[in-house]
């Protein structure tokens, strides 16, 4: 590469500086990308690059792999029903204590990079208050929780004094109890909460394609209101839904821009906020 | 109790409370205090307490026996050297899952109980860098760990904001990997970085006892220069030592007053601070 | 007493530190609480204990019974018309010195006891702004004046910089003139100004007796909707019914809770905004 | 006088703005200056002038012929040792009592002409701390004091919020008692405490008169050095001799400068501060 | 002059310094009083004493002569259509030349008598955004514009910090072209802008005359309302007219009061700011 | 190129971005790339980057040929003494207008790139204060000057407040008149008098050339000690040589490394910033 494309690449990322100057971005940090190490320390550089440029990156990670992979080694016994595991309580003692070290792993990587992460969960501070969610058929199944409320005084602070906040699924009731949530609707309520400009959600797929079997189909951009059409031709199946609907919740609390990113692609973030680079779908008002 | 003799506690408790005003309290919490469920709520009403009237408390929590009940649940066999668990990897990683969940767990009773805790461990923006430390002989224990440096910023910033910091002893090395600290140790340290005004250790024994066998020979006050005869005439001996010895540190950085409480008697933290009362021992200058 | 009682005694209180942190209490001293050494002391530790809980107090104080006496030293006559002193020039003078020497007094007395004092009379800052009043059938009085506006810049001034204000109540005219303010008036236009949580009124009577003659029949809450009834009903008459009258007043204003404490008791302010003890009676909205 | 007269009296007082703008200038005001009605009106004028152009005013006044006067009609006799009034109790309590008067006449006066006065006594935040002073032969004369600390804490909170704090002389004990001091030491310390840039002194005489009776003797400069040679000479003597004191006083705490100014004239005060008029004598390093 | 006159002009000023307190004024200066030397020491010995005095001061300055003479010496002909001159590009870069160096000079001027200037152009930090304007037939005259928007941050960040901001009446196109624009227009539009409590035009006329001929028949105020029949009298005409239609802008954008002044007698901005003098025309709402 | 590639040069960026956050860097800016459209794009763009990442950039620009040919076009002749301009008054006034209009050029296509730039010359609030300086052999040149003091406030709040500062190289003497300083001494003395991180020094050859004819003949550092060989061996000679001078200069002022650049490689200036791109020669301690 020459000096003067060098350059230009730089040059090119500007008017992404200047638009993001102070914005806050919350991305959803899961999958492959949470799995591998080299996408994982590509992820982190991206956070730490964002913050020394002015913009506050707020991550809410899952875990799903690391949490079989416990309960597995202690014996427990998970049951699904309509897909969401039943968490019973020493399910979710377990959750919390691998969630937890999951969290500092990565804030202590941030921190290694050159960064000030500090990794929270939603019982710091109330930050996420929780509510017990109910299965398909209005089954009970244990402590899975959905957000009712973020209490987001605790992320400015550490926002504005210059750290990086990363922050585990789970959630406190009013009855004290936790509260296992779903990663991408914490990263969708929290987007709202902190008035975010922009919603990341990382995934192991392009982003939507057309034709599911054509990488080459992908739609850069889908707008809100052609999403139900998406969904009855079928384009729109499946995990991606709940990650679409967060974007729209998000969306409608007003989030300018959310989008789903292949987070097996190295700095997909980076190349998503500071380039022209077209890198998986963006769903659009 | 009549009207005037409630007020006459409020009133005792005026002095106290003008002294510490604006004044950082660093409390080792562990032991029988931290299984109790009574005890327990006794000590986090006291830090809100504590709290609400203008001191900053911060809290170090140990975990010991927690540990040892998940190790041998998932099978992972303990091997001692010198009183030192030896901490390989597997292991580590256990300790630091246990911890997290005991943070969070004691975060979440002082959100119950009215004040706003922050859970943190020795990772979060490089709290507690740590380097590993050898067991008696020099051999490799593995990834235990001892204090080299705290950087207090963020602690402080959550103290300003109004939080109780609740800090896990895991510290993270020049090398990033996570080192398990003995939390007397760390409490010592921490309360020597935040120029505490004091130190509070809770224990399981009535403090330092002049025999052993009779409570009624509790020595209310130490001064650090009598240390050598004690240990001497065997008063002082076992884990009281190591307890000692991080009340000597932080004397010898600039704390003010010291003390090795008992945790079974409930609220000593608040009689110990807010009134006359002769709980425990004090290590002076 | 043993420590598990103090101990409770504090616990009782932090619930009424949390509800009033940061919240301005309005105090009218005055009678018996003024005279007596011991009362005088009592009511100034209160003082000093709430600000350092982080309430703000701040005093409006009466001066009867040495006026009158100073008046009588100097030779000159009073007269009355329908309870009110009429005050010329040279008793307004008099007034004015005895209230400003007990002002001083109160003053020097908090700082004795830990707290930092700050006298101020109506004068200053144009903290108080006086119109004359007229007597019963619309005679002139002389300097006796009521409150028309209340520029409580300064007073919110000293209490953020960690004062305790003591103020007199004489108000200055539009002319330029001093005014003698019936000090209970001041105490609720103060409360009001100020956007104070709590106006206290101390009396030297156990508060509102449903039965004059028997202290049981102490009435612990009165609602504003009732008042007319009680006064038809003669329970409440004479000197109280100013006190209710800025109690109400007050609660137009916004404060949240009025109260009518016996001044007799020692610690009744502590008492009242610090535990359970059900001390006077209550004027609620 | 033509606009370019008025306008060469502003252009006139341009650098002496400039000069002390920031700048606090402690002024001893009594004498005739506080009994003639337009005196007094010219005095409050000048101090509300220099706030308004940026400079901070700092009154500390007498009171003595009122102070007989009440004496006199409560028939409280006054013995006087070397000058010194022998201020038992109830001559303290009556001192206190006329100053405090005095105080807040000259606090609403400032209001009345537009600016936001304050009156304090020493008793304020403990403002003065005085010691029992001894007459002549180490006689106790009472109640009558010297400074011994100043904490200057409240008054540069209300100069920093723009009000003009007026100090009545009354000091408080280590022991909580009253003291009765000479108002020009107290000025003095105050100009030292507060750091000041000038302390100007009113009396009732020229200046210092080379010749003490012919006015146009007048020396408008006179060196600390050279002050002992003008009392061998018998230019210096009287009650001019503690006012000469203080000033010297001053100068070695750090004033700039001092002046002892013809309080008959009227607004001497603006002609020395704003104008290259000479008025009375400057006591120079 | 006695002291007591000058006393008294002092005194005069009193009440203004009070009223302008904290407030901007906007001074268009242009004419004679920028070309002669005695003219323009008074003109800057205004400006200083009113920022001494805490009033807020901001200039625009014209620059018509010079521009002509550096025009001929270059050679440049210039060509007028309606009394505007047609601003081709070369005549435009000498227009930003000239107006740049008077900038600089008036602040320099201001820097020596003790102020801090800080010299500005429409340029800096975009704070006159200006569009072409048309000749009076819709002619093109060039780079002659009009304000379109005034972004005044920076001229309040100087202000704010102690600084005089002086500004040459040049804007810059949303193209990034420059246009040269009236001063009168630009100074009614930053005193707009602004929110300022004044707004003076120096003119070399004595203000508006009711009889073009006769000096003494000024009209010291006239009414917004009254403008129009002024014009059909005829009493208004001419380079009045755009004066007192920025004049009217100013006042229906919220300036207090507006003035047309004669700047040819010294010091004719103090005159009108500080005392009780009629200079010159006031517009009034 | 790849989007990993794309990416790479953004993480390369990122020590440099965190190295330099909040750090102040002085560029000299002159010849070459402040005539060459293209080029003066190209430095503009890299200071509004810059700033978008957190690093405050402050530029010094000269002037040379534009001065001439206005100096021409006035028919004003230059004399040379020793290769300073024999600069008289007539010619003074054409430098500063001149320098005036290049100076809100440069602000101006700051402004148009998106970054807030502010011109200023060295007579806005006294920010270079200059005196005479003499030729070679003490000879009167004229206006030519050399910085005496600078005042760095102005600069300090404007960098403050988010503004690119631009500097023309006009000094103020003590005797109000101008002076026409060399721009690499100004842009030094800038440097040293704001603490500067970094000085970069934009000039019209490659660097420092072991052989003046061979561009690969290139030195990457040059240490200060080693400056007096260089001498010696004619490697460093003409104008070179006050360039090492003003380098030399501020790093025995504080500044942290000195750079001399070549102009002509376009983004030079983001090239030694954020890349580990050798360019130009670095002057080094």
């Amino acid at each position: 590469m020459t000096p003067l494309e060098k350059a230009g690449v730089l040059v090119e990322a500007l008017p992404y500086i200047k638009k993001f100057y102070g914005k806050t971005v919350v991305i959803k940090y899961g999958g492959h990308a949470m799995i591998n190490d080299q996408l994982k320390q590509a992820v982190v550089t991206d956070l730490v690059l964002m913050k020394f440029v002015g913009i506050h990156p707020v991550v809410v990670h899952g875990g799903g792999p690391e949490i079989t992979g416990m309960l597995k080694r202690l014996g427990i016994e998970s049951q699904f029903v309509g897909g969401l595991r039943v968490t019973d309580s020493p399910t979710m003692e377990v959750v919390e204590m691998v969630l937890g070290k999951l969290n500092k792993e990565i804030t202590s990587l941030i921190n290694r990079l050159g960064g000030r992460g500090v990794g929270l969960s939603g019982k710091d501070a109330n930050l996420i208050i929780a509510a017990k969610k109910l299965g398909g058929e209005q089954q009970d199944i244990g402590f899975v929780g959905e957000v009712t409320e973020i209490n987001p005084g605790l992320v400015e602070t550490v926002l504005k004094e210059g750290y990086i906040p990363i922050i585990s699924p789970v959630g406190v009731g009013r009855d004290g109890e936790s509260y296992n949530i779903n990663a991408d609707y914490v990263a969708g309520a929290m987007a709202k909460a902190l008035k975010a400009d922009k919603l990341i959600i990382l995934t192991d797929v392009e982003g939507i394609l057309e034709n599911r079997h054509d990488p080459s189909s992908l739609l850069s951009t889908i707008k809100v209101q052609d999403i139900p059409a998406l969904v009855d031709r079928g384009v729109l199946q499946g995990g991606m839904l709940p990650k679409v609907d967060c974007c729209v919740e998000a969306i409608r609390g007003g989030v300018n821009s959310t989008h789903i990113l292949d987070g097996r692609v190295p700095h997909s973030i980076l190349l998503e906020v500071f380039t022209d680079q077209g890198i998986g779908t963006m769903v659009a008002p």
